[in-house]
Protein backbone atom coordinates (compact mmCIF):
# COMPACT_ATOMS: atom_id res chain seq x y z
CA UNK A 1 0.00 0.00 0.00
CA UNK A 2 1.79 3.77 -0.90
CA UNK A 3 0.20 6.92 -1.16
CA UNK A 4 1.45 9.66 -3.55
CA UNK A 5 1.03 13.50 -2.22
CA UNK A 6 -0.80 15.36 -4.78
CA UNK A 7 -0.98 18.48 -2.55
CA UNK A 8 -0.49 20.21 0.69
CA UNK A 9 -1.15 23.33 2.42
CA UNK A 10 -0.07 24.82 5.78
CA UNK A 11 -3.54 25.41 8.26
CA UNK A 12 -3.66 26.41 11.46
CA UNK A 13 -0.01 25.31 12.20
CA UNK A 14 -0.43 21.70 10.30
CA UNK A 15 -1.24 20.51 7.28
CA UNK A 16 -4.06 19.90 4.73
CA UNK A 17 -2.48 16.84 2.49
CA UNK A 18 -3.78 15.25 -0.14
CA UNK A 19 -2.97 11.72 -0.96
CA UNK A 20 -3.66 9.31 -3.97
CA UNK A 21 -3.70 5.64 -4.27
CA UNK A 22 -4.43 2.53 -5.69
CA UNK A 23 -7.99 0.93 -4.15
CA UNK A 24 -8.14 -2.90 -4.06
CA UNK A 25 -10.89 -2.75 -2.71
CA UNK A 26 -12.73 -0.35 -5.28
CA UNK A 27 -10.36 -1.39 -8.20
CA UNK A 28 -9.47 1.97 -9.16
CA UNK A 29 -7.37 5.14 -8.05
CA UNK A 30 -8.76 7.12 -5.02
CA UNK A 31 -7.58 10.64 -3.71
CA UNK A 32 -8.54 11.83 -0.17
CA UNK A 33 -7.58 14.30 2.70
CA UNK A 34 -6.32 14.11 5.34
CA UNK A 35 -5.54 17.24 7.97
CA UNK A 36 -2.54 16.82 10.27
CA UNK A 37 -2.67 19.09 13.15
CA UNK A 38 0.42 19.99 14.55
CA UNK A 39 0.64 17.73 17.22
CA UNK A 40 0.91 15.12 14.50
CA UNK A 41 4.66 16.32 14.60
CA UNK A 42 5.42 14.67 17.68
CA UNK A 43 2.30 12.18 18.79
CA UNK A 44 0.06 9.16 18.03
CA UNK A 45 -3.52 10.80 17.58
CA UNK A 46 -6.84 9.90 17.19
CA UNK A 47 -8.74 9.59 13.94
CA UNK A 48 -11.86 11.43 12.96
CA UNK A 49 -13.25 10.07 9.75
CA UNK A 50 -15.66 12.65 7.80
CA UNK A 51 -18.42 11.15 5.26
CA UNK A 52 -19.08 13.79 2.60
CA UNK A 53 -22.60 14.11 0.65
CA UNK A 54 -23.73 13.62 -2.54
CA UNK A 55 -22.00 15.52 -5.34
CA UNK A 56 -18.50 15.80 -3.24
CA UNK A 57 -15.41 14.64 -2.98
CA UNK A 58 -12.84 14.83 -0.14
CA UNK A 59 -12.15 18.70 -1.04
CA UNK A 60 -15.62 20.37 0.34
CA UNK A 61 -15.13 19.79 4.32
CA UNK A 62 -11.90 20.76 4.01
CA UNK A 63 -12.47 24.03 2.28
CA UNK A 64 -15.83 25.00 4.26
CA UNK A 65 -16.06 23.49 7.23
CA UNK A 66 -13.54 25.45 8.87
CA UNK A 67 -12.72 21.98 10.97
CA UNK A 68 -8.79 22.65 11.37
CA UNK A 69 -8.93 25.14 13.86
CA UNK A 70 -10.49 22.75 16.66
CA UNK A 71 -8.66 19.67 15.24
CA UNK A 72 -4.83 21.72 15.65
CA UNK A 73 -6.63 22.48 19.12
CA UNK A 74 -7.85 19.04 20.37
CA UNK A 75 -5.24 17.35 18.67
CA UNK A 76 -7.42 15.24 16.00
CA UNK A 77 -6.13 13.82 12.33
CA UNK A 78 -9.12 14.32 10.24
CA UNK A 79 -9.84 12.10 7.26
CA UNK A 80 -12.00 13.22 4.68
CA UNK A 81 -12.42 10.13 1.72
CA UNK A 82 -14.16 10.60 -1.79
CA UNK A 83 -17.70 9.49 -2.10
CA UNK A 84 -17.55 6.77 -4.81
CA UNK A 85 -15.18 5.01 -6.89
CA UNK A 86 -13.31 7.29 -9.90
CA UNK A 87 -12.09 7.19 -13.44
CA UNK A 88 -12.50 5.22 -16.60
CA UNK A 89 -14.49 2.59 -16.26
CA UNK A 90 -16.28 3.29 -13.30
CA UNK A 91 -20.26 2.99 -13.93
CA UNK A 92 -22.24 6.22 -13.34
CA UNK A 93 -25.55 7.01 -13.59
CA UNK A 94 -27.51 6.40 -17.38
CA UNK A 95 -29.34 9.42 -16.77
CA UNK A 96 -26.61 11.61 -15.80
CA UNK A 97 -28.14 12.49 -12.51
CA UNK A 98 -26.22 13.61 -9.25
CA UNK A 99 -27.91 11.34 -7.01
CA UNK A 100 -26.48 7.59 -8.77
CA UNK A 101 -22.79 6.76 -9.71
CA UNK A 102 -19.73 9.29 -9.10
CA UNK A 103 -20.53 11.16 -5.82
CA UNK A 104 -22.94 9.11 -4.84
CA UNK A 105 -21.38 6.16 -3.71
CA UNK A 106 -23.69 5.66 -0.52
CA UNK A 107 -21.13 3.70 1.67
CA UNK A 108 -22.38 0.62 1.06
CA UNK A 109 -20.95 -2.63 -1.14
CA UNK A 110 -23.12 -3.07 -4.49
CA UNK A 111 -24.37 -6.41 -5.58
CA UNK A 112 -25.39 -5.34 -9.01
CA UNK A 113 -23.53 -5.34 -11.86
CA UNK A 114 -22.06 -2.97 -13.57
CA UNK A 115 -22.40 -1.08 -10.01
CA UNK A 116 -20.33 -4.04 -8.28
CA UNK A 117 -17.58 -3.89 -10.22
CA UNK A 118 -16.28 -0.58 -8.31
CA UNK A 119 -18.97 0.58 -5.54
CA UNK A 120 -17.44 -1.16 -2.63
CA UNK A 121 -17.25 1.57 -0.53
CA UNK A 122 -18.67 0.47 2.76
CA UNK A 123 -15.29 -2.02 2.33
CA UNK A 124 -13.36 1.08 1.41
CA UNK A 125 -14.32 3.41 4.20
CA UNK A 126 -14.26 0.19 7.39
CA UNK A 127 -11.09 -2.00 5.83
CA UNK A 128 -8.95 -0.31 3.54
CA UNK A 129 -9.10 3.18 4.24
CA UNK A 130 -8.13 2.72 8.07
CA UNK A 131 -5.73 0.43 7.20
CA UNK A 132 -3.91 2.50 4.88
CA UNK A 133 -4.22 5.46 7.76
CA UNK A 134 -2.88 3.23 10.56
CA UNK A 135 -0.22 2.12 8.60
CA UNK A 136 1.19 5.67 7.19
CA UNK A 137 0.45 7.72 9.75
CA UNK A 138 0.98 8.00 13.74
CA UNK A 139 -2.50 7.00 14.50
CA UNK A 140 -3.60 6.07 18.03
CA UNK A 141 -5.68 3.75 16.76
CA UNK A 142 -9.09 4.95 18.03
CA UNK A 143 -11.32 6.68 15.85
CA UNK A 144 -14.50 8.46 15.39
CA UNK A 145 -17.41 9.08 12.17
CA UNK A 146 -18.70 12.05 11.21
CA UNK A 147 -20.71 13.03 7.60
CA UNK A 148 -23.15 15.37 6.45
CA UNK A 149 -26.46 13.84 4.41
CA UNK A 150 -25.37 10.80 2.24
CA UNK A 151 -22.14 10.93 4.61
CA UNK A 152 -24.48 11.57 7.56
CA UNK A 153 -26.40 8.12 6.59
CA UNK A 154 -23.02 6.90 6.14
CA UNK A 155 -21.97 7.88 9.61
CA UNK A 156 -24.85 6.30 11.01
CA UNK A 157 -24.77 3.06 9.53
CA UNK A 158 -20.99 2.27 9.35
CA UNK A 159 -21.08 3.55 13.21
CA UNK A 160 -23.55 1.41 14.24
CA UNK A 161 -22.66 -1.79 12.45
CA UNK A 162 -18.48 -1.29 13.37
CA UNK A 163 -18.92 -0.44 16.85
CA UNK A 164 -15.24 -1.14 17.25
CA UNK A 165 -13.92 0.72 14.64
CA UNK A 166 -15.78 4.17 16.00
CA UNK A 167 -15.61 5.24 19.54
CA UNK A 168 -18.64 7.78 18.83
CA UNK A 169 -20.92 8.90 15.71
CA UNK A 170 -22.09 12.18 14.72
CA UNK A 171 -23.85 13.51 11.54
CA UNK A 172 -25.36 16.63 10.09
CA UNK A 173 -28.88 16.35 8.11
CA UNK A 174 -28.16 12.38 7.61
CA UNK A 175 -30.67 10.87 5.65
CA UNK A 176 -31.48 8.61 8.19
CA UNK A 177 -34.51 6.43 6.16
CA UNK A 178 -33.06 5.59 3.03
CA UNK A 179 -35.22 2.93 2.02
CA UNK A 180 -37.95 4.80 2.29
CA UNK A 181 -36.89 8.19 0.66
CA UNK A 182 -36.07 8.62 -3.10
CA UNK A 183 -32.36 8.89 -2.89
CA UNK A 184 -32.20 6.06 -1.40
CA UNK A 185 -34.83 4.14 -3.05
CA UNK A 186 -32.92 5.21 -5.95
CA UNK A 187 -29.67 4.28 -5.19
CA UNK A 188 -30.36 0.79 -3.47
CA UNK A 189 -32.15 -0.47 -6.00
CA UNK A 190 -29.66 0.44 -8.45
CA UNK A 191 -26.66 -0.97 -6.34
CA UNK A 192 -28.74 -3.58 -4.34
CA UNK A 193 -30.65 -4.83 -6.50
CA UNK A 194 -34.78 -6.13 -4.90
CA UNK A 195 -34.24 -7.94 -2.23
CA UNK A 196 -34.77 -5.75 0.44
CA UNK A 197 -33.75 -7.78 2.95
CA UNK A 198 -30.18 -6.33 1.27
CA UNK A 199 -31.37 -2.52 1.75
CA UNK A 200 -32.06 -3.20 5.75
CA UNK A 201 -28.62 -3.60 5.81
CA UNK A 202 -27.70 0.31 5.12
CA UNK A 203 -30.65 1.49 6.54
CA UNK A 204 -29.85 3.28 9.87
CA UNK A 205 -33.44 2.92 10.85
CA UNK A 206 -33.21 -0.85 10.69
CA UNK A 207 -29.64 -1.29 11.93
CA UNK A 208 -30.52 0.81 14.91
CA UNK A 209 -33.75 -1.93 15.59
CA UNK A 210 -30.99 -4.42 15.83
CA UNK A 211 -28.45 -2.58 18.56
CA UNK A 212 -29.23 -3.83 22.32
CA UNK A 213 -26.77 -0.33 23.31
CA UNK A 214 -26.71 3.30 21.23
CA UNK A 215 -22.89 4.11 21.39
CA UNK A 216 -22.59 8.13 21.65
CA UNK A 217 -24.24 9.77 18.73
CA UNK A 218 -24.82 13.49 18.14
CA UNK A 219 -26.86 14.76 15.23
CA UNK A 220 -27.97 18.45 14.12
CA UNK A 221 -30.77 18.83 11.51
CA UNK A 222 -31.60 22.52 10.33
CA UNK A 223 -34.82 22.80 10.82
CA UNK A 224 -34.84 25.08 6.74
CA UNK A 225 -33.80 22.01 5.37
CA UNK A 226 -35.29 22.07 2.13
CA UNK A 227 -34.15 18.13 2.30
CA UNK A 228 -36.03 18.02 5.70
CA UNK A 229 -39.00 15.81 5.13
CA UNK A 230 -38.48 13.99 1.56
CA UNK A 231 -35.20 12.55 2.17
CA UNK A 232 -33.87 12.97 5.77
CA UNK A 233 -36.57 11.92 8.01
CA UNK A 234 -34.72 12.23 11.48
CA UNK A 235 -38.25 11.29 13.06
CA UNK A 236 -38.39 7.80 11.78
CA UNK A 237 -35.26 7.24 13.22
CA UNK A 238 -36.46 8.75 16.83
CA UNK A 239 -39.08 7.01 16.50
CA UNK A 240 -36.71 3.90 16.44
CA UNK A 241 -34.88 4.83 18.87
CA UNK A 242 -37.73 5.98 20.97
CA UNK A 243 -39.37 2.35 21.19
CA UNK A 244 -35.82 0.69 21.56
CA UNK A 245 -35.37 2.93 24.99
CA UNK A 246 -32.82 4.97 23.78
CA UNK A 247 -32.29 8.60 23.81
CA UNK A 248 -31.23 9.61 20.68
CA UNK A 249 -29.30 13.39 20.98
CA UNK A 250 -30.87 14.80 17.44
CA UNK A 251 -31.23 18.34 17.64
CA UNK A 252 -33.08 20.84 15.87
CA UNK A 253 -31.31 23.96 14.57
CA UNK A 254 -33.70 26.75 13.95
CA UNK A 255 -33.70 28.58 10.36
CA UNK A 256 -30.45 26.70 9.54
CA UNK A 257 -30.40 25.08 5.50
CA UNK A 258 -28.69 21.90 4.26
CA UNK A 259 -25.38 23.69 3.20
CA UNK A 260 -22.09 23.91 4.70
CA UNK A 261 -23.02 27.41 6.32
CA UNK A 262 -24.58 25.06 8.48
CA UNK A 263 -21.74 22.45 9.35
CA UNK A 264 -19.50 25.28 9.73
CA UNK A 265 -21.66 26.55 12.42
CA UNK A 266 -21.68 23.63 14.36
CA UNK A 267 -18.67 21.64 13.36
CA UNK A 268 -16.98 22.62 16.62
CA UNK A 269 -19.24 21.36 18.51
CA UNK A 270 -19.43 18.46 16.81
CA UNK A 271 -15.62 17.84 17.20
CA UNK A 272 -15.64 18.45 20.73
CA UNK A 273 -18.02 15.90 21.59
CA UNK A 274 -16.20 13.23 19.20
CA UNK A 275 -12.96 13.60 20.84
CA UNK A 276 -14.68 13.38 24.39
CA UNK A 277 -15.15 9.72 23.57
CA UNK A 278 -12.00 9.03 21.86
CA UNK B 1 -30.91 52.14 -5.05
CA UNK B 2 -32.50 48.36 -4.52
CA UNK B 3 -31.64 45.32 -3.65
CA UNK B 4 -32.29 41.93 -4.80
CA UNK B 5 -32.19 39.08 -2.60
CA UNK B 6 -30.69 36.06 -4.27
CA UNK B 7 -29.99 33.87 -1.22
CA UNK B 8 -29.49 33.20 2.60
CA UNK B 9 -27.96 30.76 4.89
CA UNK B 10 -28.08 31.07 8.19
CA UNK B 11 -24.56 30.74 9.88
CA UNK B 12 -23.08 31.08 13.15
CA UNK B 13 -26.83 32.80 14.50
CA UNK B 14 -26.68 35.58 11.80
CA UNK B 15 -27.29 35.45 8.14
CA UNK B 16 -25.26 34.88 4.85
CA UNK B 17 -27.04 36.97 1.97
CA UNK B 18 -26.41 37.50 -1.13
CA UNK B 19 -27.67 40.90 -3.30
CA UNK B 20 -28.23 41.63 -6.61
CA UNK B 21 -28.49 45.47 -8.32
CA UNK B 22 -27.72 47.67 -11.01
CA UNK B 23 -24.14 49.46 -10.53
CA UNK B 24 -24.28 52.61 -11.87
CA UNK B 25 -20.74 52.88 -11.31
CA UNK B 26 -19.61 49.75 -13.31
CA UNK B 27 -22.90 49.75 -15.53
CA UNK B 28 -24.09 46.26 -15.25
CA UNK B 29 -25.71 44.12 -12.89
CA UNK B 30 -23.22 43.37 -9.86
CA UNK B 31 -23.53 39.91 -6.70
CA UNK B 32 -22.34 40.47 -3.71
CA UNK B 33 -22.37 38.99 -0.15
CA UNK B 34 -23.43 40.21 3.52
CA UNK B 35 -22.68 38.60 6.53
CA UNK B 36 -24.96 40.09 9.23
CA UNK B 37 -24.13 38.80 12.52
CA UNK B 38 -26.76 38.05 15.44
CA UNK B 39 -26.32 41.73 16.61
CA UNK B 40 -27.65 43.35 13.74
CA UNK B 41 -30.86 42.20 14.26
CA UNK B 42 -30.83 44.98 17.08
CA UNK B 43 -27.89 47.23 16.71
CA UNK B 44 -26.35 49.55 14.37
CA UNK B 45 -22.37 48.01 13.53
CA UNK B 46 -19.43 48.59 11.62
CA UNK B 47 -18.31 46.96 8.27
CA UNK B 48 -15.89 45.39 7.06
CA UNK B 49 -15.17 45.60 3.39
CA UNK B 50 -13.60 42.68 1.91
CA UNK B 51 -11.49 42.32 -1.95
CA UNK B 52 -10.83 39.02 -2.83
CA UNK B 53 -8.24 38.29 -5.59
CA UNK B 54 -7.75 37.00 -8.95
CA UNK B 55 -10.81 34.78 -10.40
CA UNK B 56 -13.01 34.80 -7.16
CA UNK B 57 -16.53 36.13 -7.25
CA UNK B 58 -18.77 37.47 -3.46
CA UNK B 59 -18.38 33.41 -2.54
CA UNK B 60 -14.88 32.20 -2.07
CA UNK B 61 -14.42 34.45 1.27
CA UNK B 62 -17.91 33.65 2.88
CA UNK B 63 -17.20 29.68 1.78
CA UNK B 64 -13.74 29.14 2.81
CA UNK B 65 -12.64 31.85 5.32
CA UNK B 66 -14.53 30.93 8.40
CA UNK B 67 -14.49 34.50 9.35
CA UNK B 68 -18.51 34.35 10.18
CA UNK B 69 -17.68 33.00 13.38
CA UNK B 70 -15.35 35.91 14.79
CA UNK B 71 -17.81 37.94 12.86
CA UNK B 72 -20.81 36.29 15.16
CA UNK B 73 -18.66 36.85 18.38
CA UNK B 74 -17.51 40.60 17.77
CA UNK B 75 -20.65 41.94 15.99
CA UNK B 76 -19.03 42.63 12.47
CA UNK B 77 -20.79 43.01 9.48
CA UNK B 78 -18.92 42.07 6.49
CA UNK B 79 -19.28 43.09 2.78
CA UNK B 80 -17.68 40.66 0.09
CA UNK B 81 -18.30 42.26 -3.38
CA UNK B 82 -17.46 40.67 -7.09
CA UNK B 83 -13.90 41.16 -8.15
CA UNK B 84 -14.75 42.97 -11.54
CA UNK B 85 -17.91 44.17 -13.38
CA UNK B 86 -19.72 40.66 -14.94
CA UNK B 87 -22.05 40.23 -18.05
CA UNK B 88 -22.51 40.58 -21.33
CA UNK B 89 -20.88 43.51 -23.32
CA UNK B 90 -18.23 43.50 -20.64
CA UNK B 91 -15.16 43.81 -22.02
CA UNK B 92 -12.62 40.58 -20.64
CA UNK B 93 -9.42 39.62 -21.82
CA UNK B 94 -8.84 38.82 -25.70
CA UNK B 95 -6.37 36.01 -24.62
CA UNK B 96 -8.84 34.50 -21.76
CA UNK B 97 -6.56 34.76 -19.39
CA UNK B 98 -7.40 35.01 -15.41
CA UNK B 99 -5.10 37.76 -14.88
CA UNK B 100 -7.53 40.50 -16.73
CA UNK B 101 -11.00 41.69 -17.45
CA UNK B 102 -13.75 39.61 -15.85
CA UNK B 103 -12.57 38.01 -12.55
CA UNK B 104 -9.38 40.89 -12.51
CA UNK B 105 -10.54 43.91 -12.01
CA UNK B 106 -7.99 45.99 -9.54
CA UNK B 107 -9.94 47.98 -7.61
CA UNK B 108 -9.22 50.75 -10.30
CA UNK B 109 -11.40 52.74 -12.56
CA UNK B 110 -9.58 52.27 -15.84
CA UNK B 111 -9.14 55.18 -18.58
CA UNK B 112 -8.64 53.03 -21.92
CA UNK B 113 -11.66 51.45 -24.07
CA UNK B 114 -12.96 49.04 -23.93
CA UNK B 115 -12.26 48.83 -20.63
CA UNK B 116 -13.53 52.22 -19.21
CA UNK B 117 -16.81 51.28 -20.38
CA UNK B 118 -17.47 48.62 -16.97
CA UNK B 119 -13.97 48.82 -15.30
CA UNK B 120 -14.63 51.75 -12.24
CA UNK B 121 -13.93 49.43 -9.65
CA UNK B 122 -12.27 52.15 -7.20
CA UNK B 123 -15.52 53.82 -7.30
CA UNK B 124 -17.72 51.14 -6.94
CA UNK B 125 -15.84 49.90 -3.72
CA UNK B 126 -15.39 53.30 -2.05
CA UNK B 127 -18.63 55.06 -3.35
CA UNK B 128 -21.57 53.17 -4.55
CA UNK B 129 -20.99 49.71 -2.65
CA UNK B 130 -20.77 51.69 0.71
CA UNK B 131 -23.57 54.10 0.14
CA UNK B 132 -25.92 50.92 -0.85
CA UNK B 133 -24.74 48.92 2.24
CA UNK B 134 -25.01 52.04 4.49
CA UNK B 135 -28.47 52.82 3.27
CA UNK B 136 -29.99 49.33 3.43
CA UNK B 137 -28.38 47.97 6.08
CA UNK B 138 -28.04 49.48 10.16
CA UNK B 139 -24.37 50.27 10.16
CA UNK B 140 -22.49 52.54 12.61
CA UNK B 141 -20.78 54.32 9.23
CA UNK B 142 -17.28 53.28 10.38
CA UNK B 143 -15.85 50.77 8.14
CA UNK B 144 -12.55 48.89 8.00
CA UNK B 145 -11.31 47.18 4.62
CA UNK B 146 -9.23 43.99 4.09
CA UNK B 147 -8.09 41.65 1.13
CA UNK B 148 -6.44 39.03 -0.37
CA UNK B 149 -3.46 38.93 -3.58
CA UNK B 150 -5.29 41.61 -6.13
CA UNK B 151 -7.61 42.09 -3.00
CA UNK B 152 -4.60 42.55 -0.95
CA UNK B 153 -3.60 45.24 -3.44
CA UNK B 154 -7.23 46.94 -3.17
CA UNK B 155 -7.23 47.08 0.43
CA UNK B 156 -3.89 48.58 0.59
CA UNK B 157 -4.09 51.39 -1.91
CA UNK B 158 -8.17 52.02 -1.59
CA UNK B 159 -6.91 52.03 2.55
CA UNK B 160 -4.04 54.60 1.95
CA UNK B 161 -5.85 56.68 -0.28
CA UNK B 162 -9.19 57.13 1.93
CA UNK B 163 -8.59 57.31 5.06
CA UNK B 164 -12.11 58.98 6.06
CA UNK B 165 -13.55 55.66 4.78
CA UNK B 166 -11.46 52.96 6.16
CA UNK B 167 -10.34 52.96 10.38
CA UNK B 168 -8.05 50.20 9.27
CA UNK B 169 -6.18 48.19 6.63
CA UNK B 170 -5.54 44.54 6.34
CA UNK B 171 -4.34 42.17 3.83
CA UNK B 172 -3.06 38.89 2.70
CA UNK B 173 -0.86 38.38 0.37
CA UNK B 174 -0.67 41.64 -1.23
CA UNK B 175 -0.20 42.70 -4.21
CA UNK B 176 2.36 45.12 -2.83
CA UNK B 177 4.06 46.52 -6.12
CA UNK B 178 1.98 46.24 -9.33
CA UNK B 179 3.92 48.61 -11.55
CA UNK B 180 6.85 46.46 -11.10
CA UNK B 181 5.01 43.18 -11.41
CA UNK B 182 3.68 41.11 -14.27
CA UNK B 183 -0.09 40.99 -13.17
CA UNK B 184 0.16 44.64 -12.47
CA UNK B 185 1.82 45.65 -15.67
CA UNK B 186 -0.51 43.75 -17.87
CA UNK B 187 -3.54 44.96 -15.72
CA UNK B 188 -2.34 48.56 -15.56
CA UNK B 189 -1.16 49.11 -19.46
CA UNK B 190 -4.84 47.47 -20.43
CA UNK B 191 -6.36 49.58 -17.90
CA UNK B 192 -4.80 52.92 -17.74
CA UNK B 193 -2.67 52.99 -20.62
CA UNK B 194 1.13 54.00 -21.47
CA UNK B 195 1.00 56.89 -18.50
CA UNK B 196 2.63 55.81 -15.65
CA UNK B 197 2.20 58.59 -13.92
CA UNK B 198 -1.33 56.93 -13.76
CA UNK B 199 -0.07 53.68 -13.00
CA UNK B 200 1.18 55.42 -9.59
CA UNK B 201 -2.69 56.38 -8.24
CA UNK B 202 -2.39 52.58 -7.74
CA UNK B 203 0.35 51.45 -6.45
CA UNK B 204 1.02 51.01 -3.15
CA UNK B 205 4.50 51.35 -2.96
CA UNK B 206 3.92 54.54 -4.55
CA UNK B 207 0.89 55.88 -2.72
CA UNK B 208 2.70 55.26 0.73
CA UNK B 209 5.86 57.67 -0.43
CA UNK B 210 2.97 60.41 -0.56
CA UNK B 211 1.04 59.86 3.08
CA UNK B 212 2.38 61.47 6.16
CA UNK B 213 1.23 59.05 8.34
CA UNK B 214 0.85 55.36 8.48
CA UNK B 215 -2.97 54.45 9.35
CA UNK B 216 -3.27 50.93 11.34
CA UNK B 217 -2.13 47.98 9.03
CA UNK B 218 -1.65 44.61 9.61
CA UNK B 219 -0.25 42.22 6.69
CA UNK B 220 0.35 38.71 6.75
CA UNK B 221 2.60 36.78 3.68
CA UNK B 222 3.05 32.80 3.71
CA UNK B 223 6.90 32.51 2.99
CA UNK B 224 6.33 29.53 0.88
CA UNK B 225 3.45 31.96 -1.76
CA UNK B 226 4.71 30.95 -4.93
CA UNK B 227 3.85 34.09 -6.38
CA UNK B 228 6.10 35.95 -3.27
CA UNK B 229 9.21 37.26 -5.01
CA UNK B 230 7.26 37.89 -9.14
CA UNK B 231 4.01 38.72 -8.23
CA UNK B 232 3.38 40.44 -4.36
CA UNK B 233 6.79 42.13 -3.49
CA UNK B 234 6.22 42.70 -0.01
CA UNK B 235 9.74 43.61 0.65
CA UNK B 236 9.31 46.55 -1.53
CA UNK B 237 6.65 48.18 0.39
CA UNK B 238 8.57 47.34 3.94
CA UNK B 239 11.56 50.10 2.02
CA UNK B 240 9.29 52.45 1.16
CA UNK B 241 7.98 52.38 4.33
CA UNK B 242 11.42 52.77 6.50
CA UNK B 243 12.41 55.25 4.00
CA UNK B 244 8.76 56.64 5.33
CA UNK B 245 9.96 56.41 8.93
CA UNK B 246 7.20 54.05 9.03
CA UNK B 247 6.92 50.99 10.90
CA UNK B 248 4.79 48.61 9.02
CA UNK B 249 3.81 45.00 10.49
CA UNK B 250 4.09 42.51 7.82
CA UNK B 251 4.36 39.21 9.16
CA UNK B 252 6.18 36.49 7.30
CA UNK B 253 4.22 33.13 7.78
CA UNK B 254 6.07 30.19 7.62
CA UNK B 255 5.22 27.57 5.50
CA UNK B 256 2.01 29.20 4.61
CA UNK B 257 0.82 29.41 0.88
CA UNK B 258 -1.23 31.27 -1.37
CA UNK B 259 -4.22 29.67 -0.55
CA UNK B 260 -7.63 29.85 0.98
CA UNK B 261 -5.98 27.31 3.98
CA UNK B 262 -3.95 30.58 4.75
CA UNK B 263 -6.69 33.04 5.27
CA UNK B 264 -8.29 30.98 7.13
CA UNK B 265 -5.66 30.18 9.52
CA UNK B 266 -5.16 33.51 10.24
CA UNK B 267 -8.68 35.52 9.42
CA UNK B 268 -9.40 35.51 13.19
CA UNK B 269 -5.92 38.11 14.54
CA UNK B 270 -7.46 40.37 11.51
CA UNK B 271 -10.46 40.55 12.15
CA UNK B 272 -9.82 41.28 15.89
CA UNK B 273 -7.00 43.91 14.59
CA UNK B 274 -9.66 45.73 12.71
CA UNK B 275 -12.14 45.60 15.11
CA UNK B 276 -9.64 47.57 17.98
CA UNK B 277 -10.14 50.15 15.57
CA UNK B 278 -13.83 50.15 14.85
Amino acid sequence: MSLTLVGQNKSFGGWHTQFSHNSSALNCTMRFAVYLPPQAATQSLPVIYWLSGLTCTDENFMQKSGAQRVAAELGLIIVAPDTSPRGEGVADDPEGKYDLGLGAGFYLNARQRPWADHYQMETYITEELPDLINQQFATTGTAAISGHSMGGHGALTLGFKFPQLYSAISAFSPICNPINCPWGQKAFSHYLGDDKKLWDLYDACEILKTLDALPPVLIDQGSADGFLTEQLMPQALLEVAAAQGFTLNVRMQEGYDHSYYFIASFIEEHLRFLAEHL
